[in-house]
């Protein structure tokens, strides 16, 4: 989980205006009515003080993409909006990098392709210092669609539904590392992905699994608190109790049983703790 | 649940050949190849011996879709096999329905439309007296597709897929009440519905949701214990320990919010405890 220690956030002036947090949405977020999802992100990135790059490289399209949401951000306030046009592997130096990422105060990274995204800047320095800020708590990330599967280091890159859960349901890769301890899938629902999200979860009990619906944003906020917001619902699948799983002996095309998955289904305003692992009921 | 007392099995003729048992098949099962679902079905009436009642009239089409599973059960080896081509509510008292049921080992009911199932059989002597014969352990009952979803006393009727869990994703009506602490649903992973068994249960969380996959069979024992057979998965939702739902106040078409659905996953061979509500690991 993102180790936010409150206590280690340092007093620059960018910081004093962002609500340091990392969005991860569902993909087809309304782009046109209320925008109420790209519209918290604008304010958590500082409002009319926000200074967006737009990460569009999971796309085959980036330009056309960059510039749909160069606009949106521009319209709904933002002070500074730039476009990182990336079409190969950055060779930042670690000074490059941050002084690069330390420009803005929140980065958006489109939809398209999760392995296109990975494949130009996972591991990069300018991909480790977005981590490292985003622990600092000096910058907001948000990634829709593709940008949002690549979040965790466990990414599901392809898969099918309309079967059994079985292994070769899924295509895993290695994602961005932003929120190691979860599994993300998106288009949740309506693409309808629980078994393939049951099936990634099953091969990896040590994460959590967060399926995230359409027009629908998981924040992942500071102290360990997950925040929905939107048109859909976040499925959440805790495997921390799973007292049995036949994942590592049977074939690929095998059915897969799993005992005792726990399973959360989360509208907006609902709130779930990740440490603890427990949703938090609206009430409290 | 089926309430399955050992004691209470009446010594006939009859019931020393079945094995007991309500056989929930999720559609789609193999009636070419090795058919092994339909097989243990006639295996259970009592091979040889088995005297099995097809109830088509689920069917727009009981004609031809009687004389399909006629023809398979013929060939199987059953004794005898009828069909009953009910196309109105059948007028028996109880003497006339109970000479009836007692001419069958075994009923296997067809798919087709779950609504027209019940409206034809439902309530009746006839699906009374069925209902009291299992209790018995005298007759072996097997429903597929909407045979299988008419097993609850709740029955989905129908729904989507596609979309983030809401109350207007299912319609609910009244099943034939021979397993009444389960909902079912099937074609299950095929047809993509885990989002709505899991609204299903929302709606009824004193329930247990069952959904079984396409040429799978959740087999209802005596000893309260649900045995998987066949080429996918059950998938058994337990609300029991849902600590919050908001199920009862949001409109029908506002996502829902459910938390700690307990959810297993089982292939052929697993057991499930209906009673205690805990799966059976394979070793045990």
């Amino acid at each position: 989980m993102l180790n936010l220690d409150e206590d280690i956030a340092i007093d620059r002036g960018m910081t004093q205006i962002i609500k340091s947090a990392v969005m991860v949405i569902g993909g087809g977020e309304d782009k046109v009515q209320d925008r109420k999802i790209l519209k918290a992100f604008v304010e958590n990135c500082g409002g009319s003080q926000a200074c967006i790059a737009i990460i569009p490289c999971a796309s085959r399209e980036p330009d056309i993409i960059g510039r749909i949401y160069h606009d949106i951000f521009t319209d709904l306030g933002a002070k500074q909006v730039e476009v990182l046009d990336i079409r190969e592997r950055p060779h930042h130096d670690y000074p490059q990098a941050e002084a690069l990422v330390d420009r803005f105060t929140g980065i958006f990274m489109t939809g398209g392709d999760q392995l296109r995204l990975c494949g130009l800047i996972a591991d990069t320095p300018f991909a480790i210092t977005i981590a490292k800020r985003i622990n600092e708590q000096k910058i907001v990330l948000a990634g829709t669609s593709a940008g949002a599967a690549a979040m965790g280091y466990h990414m599901i890159s392809g898969g099918s539904s309309g079967e059994s859960p079985h292994k070769e349901l899924i295509n895993m890769s290695t994602g961005l590392n932003i929120l190691p301890e979860i599994i993300v899938d998106q288009h949740f629902h309506n693409r309808n992905r629980m078994a393939r999200l049951m099936t990634a979860i099953a091969a990896h009990p040590d994460r959590l699994g967060v399926g995230i619906d359409e027009d629908t944003v998981a924040i992942f906020e500071p102290n360990h608190i997950l925040r929905v917001m939107g048109r859909g619902t976040v499925t959440v699948i805790d495997p921390g109790e799973v007292s049995y799983s036949n994942q590592l002996w049977v074939s690929g095309s095998a059915p897969l049983t799993i005992h005792n998955l726990r399973v959360h289904i989360l509208a907006t305003g609902c709130k779930y703790h990740l440490l603890k692992r427990i949703p938090i009921s609206p009430s409290v």
